[in-house]
């Protein structure tokens, strides 16, 4: 009888690194990459296996290419920002046996981001250049659509979006009413005659990490209207209008979807897309299957993710907290990396995650930080690496 | 044959406590307390074995008390202080078969803390409280001196505990010349007809983290008047009147000491005591040994040590290092967890430990973390502790 030793030779582990971006520092990829340098820093020739990762706002379609590789390609288009003023987005395209799949990353086009949109009031913001880009892509004929639905400036329901592709907004007189907040109260009737007949033979899927309805207390207005810049005194009158738009259009297309799970998404932009037929999935759950999350797991050791910020709001869903329960689903221990973590929210974190850590190294400011995010991320990760290598002996 | 499983139950792990103190936030055996609070939260019946360690510096008092435990009492008396104020100071005595051992630490007598003194410029400090204590101890039949060096506001070279212990500073008139660096460079003789007898048969301990000699480029002037409020344009006249100094009291005592290391320490203390027979050690290794770090490292899993502030200097020989050090020859991983890391001399801490790591959770300022230490370091430790045990099994 052979007696087989109980101990294996030592090899270097092989790790998942499934982050979301650090916002304002760091997109996925770069994320995922400084934390590849710090594990090799320990050891060489580890096995990486890169998911950056993404819950349906900034950063979606970038992690989404990544996440598909060669059968995605990247696009740029001029059209409408949320002020009216020409903007050039980028928009993915995705081969499939089925036919080409247009990633719109909404944020790209009506995001936070854009300064002259942001200087103008939130009552004059609009979705028009979400429609302008989804009509030229139905030009081109794609008839499938991944839009993703987080970091918008707007607030109009997408009103924009519908008019740009094809319907009208009346007032009591048959006039034209402009597709912004401030105009939205003075619609009696919404004509969906001309509305682009090419929408009908549309699959339109929905990322977003909110599940909001349209209007009322959760509604979008309500929680999202103050970060946009609607003043407290004005949120009631914003939703109202939200309230009687979405109205007319619901009758008008013989579909209720205002208070559905999403509708609320993008200052109401997802309702406009689940009442044309879309319908809402949680971004980060989508995207960890795009990237082959559950695949990358199968005889991994480690799986290490992060974010921006880290705190209650990541337990709601956020793609931290998805990694972990892939990974917990596949017995692979999984640690949080962020840029910041919430202590009042760490007891909680802790639960679901092998050890969560961020990546100053010393009292610092949030500017310095944000600065140093690649090499902090790095060094923090290297340290971790250290310390399991340690443990695992 | 029987093959038994190579798999043992899982077990906690027996992890060894060795930090340093947070020096301006938590002294070493809080900083242990507070490291065992986080591992108990992962692991309820944890083993934790608390060595609270110092280096020499402020702080040693309380580390050695704690480190001996029945064995030691604390007590204090009213000496003069740096500034010539009365000043309340501790001191330890240390029950031993040879007779009682006491453990003065200077910072306690002439420590920088000391506001009163702090406010009188650095030429008139002197170190004469120091003398005060040592001839109430030696009038208390203690004969063994433990002189913790760091820490000290003082430059005087030890001249004002000399003048407490008997010695006489005289200039070419045959006046005495006070112990303060100021009138050190008129001093023509120094008598030691009056020092105290009782000091020959003494045995003095000296526990300081430098190797700095007395005077010139690596002196105690050079290296930390700077520090103490030494102007730069004063530093060649205060090293001149040392060594001056210096050279009468080594003519009159026939022991020649002013470039051996740690001559510099305090200001110039370490000569004094060393001229009056004292040794010098190693503070980190003298305490790792008094708090008995080598056996509680036998069959101990994992050591977590830690300091304020980790940076190069970490690497010349304090706590932390020692820790790591003694932790090493017993094949126990050490881990560094420390108010803050200098990041320029991270990647050379590393090759020392199984990990370093800081205590903030987010951008934060020095005041906020200083302020939250204990449960910034509750929440660190706990959080490594969940990714210790995720890679142990």
């Amino acid at each position: 009888v052979r007696v087989s030793s109980p101990v294996s030779p030592p090899r270097d582990p092989v790790v998942v690194l499934a982050s979301d971006a650090f916002k304002g520092s760091l997109a996925a990829p770069a994320v995922c990459a400084s934390m590849a340098r710090g594990l090799r820093r320990v050891w060489p020739k580890v096995e990486v296996r890169s998911c950056p990762m993404a819950d349906g706002g900034e950063g979606t379609l970038e992690a989404v290419l990544m996440g598909v590789g060669l059968r995605g390609s990247r696009h740029a288009r001029i059209v409408s920002g949320a002020g009216g003023n020409p903007i050039e987005v980028a928009y993915g395209i995705l081969d499939s046996p089925d036919g080409n799949v247009a990633i719109v990353e909404v944020a790209q086009v009506v995001g936070i981001a854009d300064r002259v949109a942001m200087a103008l009031p939130a009552a004059s913001r609009s979705t028009r250049g979400v429609g302008e880009l989804i009509r030229a892509l139905l030009d081109a004929d794609v008839r499938r659509f991944l839009v993703a639905l987080g970091g918008s400036s707007t607030n109009d329901g997408g009103a924009g979006m519908l008019t740009a592709l094809g319907a009208r907004l009346l007032d009591s007189e048959g006039e034209t009413v402009a597709p912004a907040p401030s105009a939205l109260g003075a619609i009696e009737r919404v004509d969906v005659a001309s509305l682009d007949p090419r929408l009908e033979t549309c699959e339109v899927i929905l990322l977003s990490d909110v599940d909001n309805p349209l209007c009322g207390r959760r509604g979008a207005t309500a929680t999202f209207g103050p970060q946009k810049g609607v003043a407290s005194q004005d949120l009631a009158a914003f939703d109202e209008a939200l309230a009687r738009f979405a109205g007319h259009v619901e009758s008008a297309l013989q579909r209720h979807v205002a208070t559905s799970p999403g509708a609320g998404a993008a200052g109401g932009l997802g309702f406009a897309l689940q009442v044309l037929g879309g319908s809402s999935r949680s971004g980060a759950e989508f995207v960890a299957d795009l990237v082959g999350l559950d695949a990358s797991l199968e005889g991994a050791d480690w799986l290490i993710t992060g974010e921006g910020r880290s705190d209650a709001q990541t337990l709601a869903g956020k793609a931290p907290l998805v990694a972990a329960s892939r990974a917990r689903a596949a017995g692979v221990p999984a640690t949080l990396v962020s840029g910041a973590l919430d202590s009042a929210a760490l007891s909680e974190l802790g639960r679901h995650f092998a050890g969560c850590f961020a990546i100053p190294a010393a009292p610092m400011t949030m500017a310095a930080s944000i600065a140093e995010a690649d090499e902090l991320l790095a060094d923090r990760v290297e340290q971790l690496a250290r310390l399991w290598a340690a443990a695992h002996e």
